[in-house]
């Protein structure tokens, strides 16, 4: 199993930077996306944010997690994101978990399960796969209630449009 | 079983696209990336090119196929590349085969299979996977003998440097 081991433990827990993450979110959700926001967390501080803008960019990579990882990247002027976390609102999807792997990710935190598409812990666990050479530890259900809620009222209020 | 069935059946084949790929896998190669080129196809045109830049945009998402799907969605000014055919010279990872999903790409044709790390095949089978609700028909081994010389003799030079 993939323990969880923080590597820069902090007063600030996990929740804290959830909250971030759920921040962004919300900024998907003003926008018309489906509400997913990231955060990549390096020695206590933001190094790369992200929310979903598929829509906006008409691009079907730009997920959260992808956008959080390339500015996480950037910011660290180095693919490898060994030392860090990355926080989601949501179970990645196998592209977003495949980011995961390639980064080197130390940590994945998410809120809601994604039980019809996840691939970290749902549908597939690929993170941690060490026939993928993945060690990234996985922790799902981080302030799950928030995020989910978030996720139930865009698809609701796309159902039934006022 | 995903059958390929081509939409736009053509007097050019796989293998003219495939050397497409390959003339981008090469490019990656000169500039000392792992060589990988892929191209994605609409309607008999080249709408996306990418080949592998991880080191040199310091990104772990910059792999051929997701710089590839990104330009053809930018060509189409949307995120479904449903009616597309991407080819690339190496069977994709996770990352790759989750954004070839998340596309609707309809075909996926790939030279070389990666044993170790492939997630269209080998290690995994994403694309196609009915539970994903992916439709994307997948054949490997196409030019297989050029795009694996090609890996091969990169990671030989690497091995052993002049």
């Amino acid at each position: 199993m993939n323990q969880i081991e923080d590597v820069f433990p902090s007063r600030k827990d996990h929740s804290f930077w959830m909250t971030d993450a759920i921040h962004l979110a919300k900024k998907a959700y003003m926008e018309g996306e489906i509400p997913v926001g990231a955060v990549v967390v390096h020695h206590n501080k933001i190094i790369g944010r992200g929310y979903n803008q598929r829509e906006r960019l008409k691009d079907p990579t730009a997920h959260a997690e992808i956008l959080a990882i390339t500015a996480a990247a950037g910011t660290l002027e180095d693919w490898r994101l060994t030392d860090c976390t990355l926080y989601v609102t949501k179970e990645p999807c196998s592209m977003c978990a495949g980011a995961i792997i390639n980064s080197r990710l130390h940590q994945l935190i998410f809120g809601a399960y994604d039980e019809k598409k996840g691939c970290c812990g749902s549908l597939y666990q690929l993170c941690g796969d060490r026939r993928l050479e993945s060690k990234t530890a996985v922790k799902g259900g981080v302030e799950e209630e928030k995020c989910l809620a978030l996720l139930q009222e865009f698809f609701q209020a796309k159902r039934n449009p006022k």
